[in-house]
């Protein structure tokens, strides 16, 4: 990334003046928001080339605008999509702000907020939105969600773009009674450890899938520690009777696929006659490949589950009462996930890490 | 197949001196069925070598039996894969006889018979049932639906396996309004042709595709004197921006694939966001491949359809008012397909030709 000492380009020059000349016309003595830096790109491509650190001068907070001064933000896969401009859903260019989840207390509030709330208090995006590597965001009041700050900072940080998928997912597809179980691959991602605890929660077993990989026992046994019923490496299920291996446990009615290729097959084929695999990423880039007899006879039903659709279908209610639900899961210590801070002057190493170009790490959280 | 003239295997000759003790030892004189030829076998395998024609002798006709005097019955697909045993709905080894559709006159009937049926009307199983391929079937009036005797027998004799698939495929997976397009691979099958025609009865558009062949014109000409509103090759699908070849034609909600690789890829290209997939058959014997973004992004459903757990889940009185319906259109000239009639005592002929022994050739009818 850019040093922050880089020049501004001329765009964000450009805005920096129509903001001073929209304050210099106003009438009033205008509100407005502390400067603040964020990293931002003006074209996608790689984000170690195309990320910048750059100074954002102070805004102007409107009557219904909530001025918060952020804490904490994640780096997601989904982020660097964006920044690749990969992902179907980006913010505008140039100037966009990266992130899209994150954490913040209320710093400034514009003298027509109707929102219960007060500086020093604790809000998300709710549904998350553009933006949130940046120090200061002032938006309307609308988009900001009050949780509870007896959390760590972190799991706030979080707590939209992975736990509420894994909500979601165990709640959209098949009515699941305690006892039922589910399938999942990609279980070491932090989509894959809440969905075991939300399902433990719920009294609904989990059956696992990793990758084959020096450290795959000890993977196996956090899994474990976390509520997982069964665990198993790829290489354990390659063989011909493998619902010999679920032991006491029912055969799943749903699974989870966020790797592709053999992870999913295998899935597959430990799904109950009539069930449902939902895909929601593809880490392995290799595509689903279903044989016929699996539609035809067993009954196998493929969806897929993304939530930026949920969110984007005026669900904003039923998102916050589960982003509080799952908070209260964090508070109670019933639902954790390995992350590490990182503070705002370190991005490029938290990105780097995030890129894993330090092999395996854990979630990046900034810290601002 | 083994000449009429062998020799029946030991099992039937018990099976033959079981059924005359049995009338032996009965105390009022019993109604029989006539003798009966039927086509059966008694292990699975290649049917040209496990099949054979054996003498059937007359079967008491219970209190509530209906005797059937078959007229016409199809070799379907499905037919072939019980006797090789790969089906997964099989009737019992051994003596099985073949066939599970066709069409007979009701010859006798018990003296406690309930129907409302004469000698001389039409009948079909329906639910279709195993052992169409003989002469003469006894079975409980339960079994039998007196269908219309104005249409040509070819089509009482194979109304439910292919043209009741295609109804109930059109209404069990997405609800589609006068203007809604559906698109299907593997068009010319007769599933392919039915749904064609009963689209078009419903305001329904169709894209199709069909195998690049020599003759791919002549078949595009036929689909679309029978409504299909454009029939492409693989080939001419093998583009970027495919959708641009539907012209004025809405994207297609709903796609029906009998054919898997690169074929369903084809569908799957042309299904709207949103858009379900059903799969029925595996024509190809290629698995079907799927890009992990169409689930995660374009909200794809890959379902299956399987008319035989469909008529196994107690729907008698809607499978019988179903095939009124399509006995009706096929009398109104609304539903057609081409089928080749063939005598019984030429079934092994008939055979070669539904084995694809002798190339492309329309479906084998038996007439008996």
């Amino acid at each position: 990334m850019a040093p922050q000492s880089r020049l501004l380009p001329p765009l964000l020059q450009v805005l920096r003046r129509c903001r001073a000349s929209r304050s210099h016309f106003s009438t009033a003595p205008s509100l407005v928001s502390p400067p603040s830096k964020a990293v931002v790109y003006d074209e996608h491509g790689l984000p170690e080339q195309v990320l910048r650190l750059v100074d954002v001068p102070p805004a102007e907070i409107g009557d219904r605008d909530v001025c918060v001064r952020m804490m904490a933000a994640p780096i997601n896969p989904s982020d660097i999509n964006r920044i690749e401009g990969v992902y179907p859903v980006r913010p505008p260019l140039p100037a966009a702000v990266g992130g899209y989840e994150g954490v913040g207390q209320v710093h400034a509030l514009g003298p027509a907020v109707t929102a219960r709330l007060s500086p020093g208090d604790w809000v998300i995006p709710s549904p998350p939105s553009f933006g949130t590597w940046q120090t200061y965001i002032t938006k309307h009041e609308n988009v900001w969600h009050k949780v509870r700050s007896d959390v760590p900072m972190e799991y706030a940080a979080t707590i939209t773009v992975n736990p509420l998928t894994a909500l979601r997912m165990l709640q959209d597809f098949v009515k699941l009674n305690p006892g039922d179980a589910i399938v999942q691959n990609g279980a070491t991602s932090i989509v894959g450890q809440c969905v075991i605890q939300l399902a433990k929660v719920h009294g609904i077993h989990t059956i696992n899938i990793i990758r084959d990989r020096p450290g795959s026992e000890e993977a196996k046994n956090k899994l474990k520690q976390l509520g997982a019923d069964e665990v198993f490496t790829e290489t354990q299920l390659d063989m011909k009777n493998v619902k010999s291996l679920l032991g006491a446990l029912p055969e799943p009615a749903l699974g989870f696929n966020c790797v592709g290729g053999n992870a999913a097959s295998l899935i597959l084929k430990l799904l109950k006659q009539g069930g449902t695999m939902v895909t929601y990423g593809g880490m392995s880039k290799r595509p689903v490949t279903v044989p016929t007899s699996y539609f035809i006879f067993k009954d196998l039903s493929l969806r897929g589950f993304w939530l930026q659709k949920w969110l984007n279908s005026d669900k904003t209610e039923d998102c916050r009462r589960m982003i509080d639900y799952l908070l209260g899961l964090v508070h109670e210590g019933k639902l954790k996930y390995e992350m590490e801070s990182i503070s705002f002057g370190e991005f490029s190493l938290a990105l780097e890490k995030a890129l894993g170009k330090h092999g395996s790490q854990p979630k990046q959280v900034i810290k601002f």
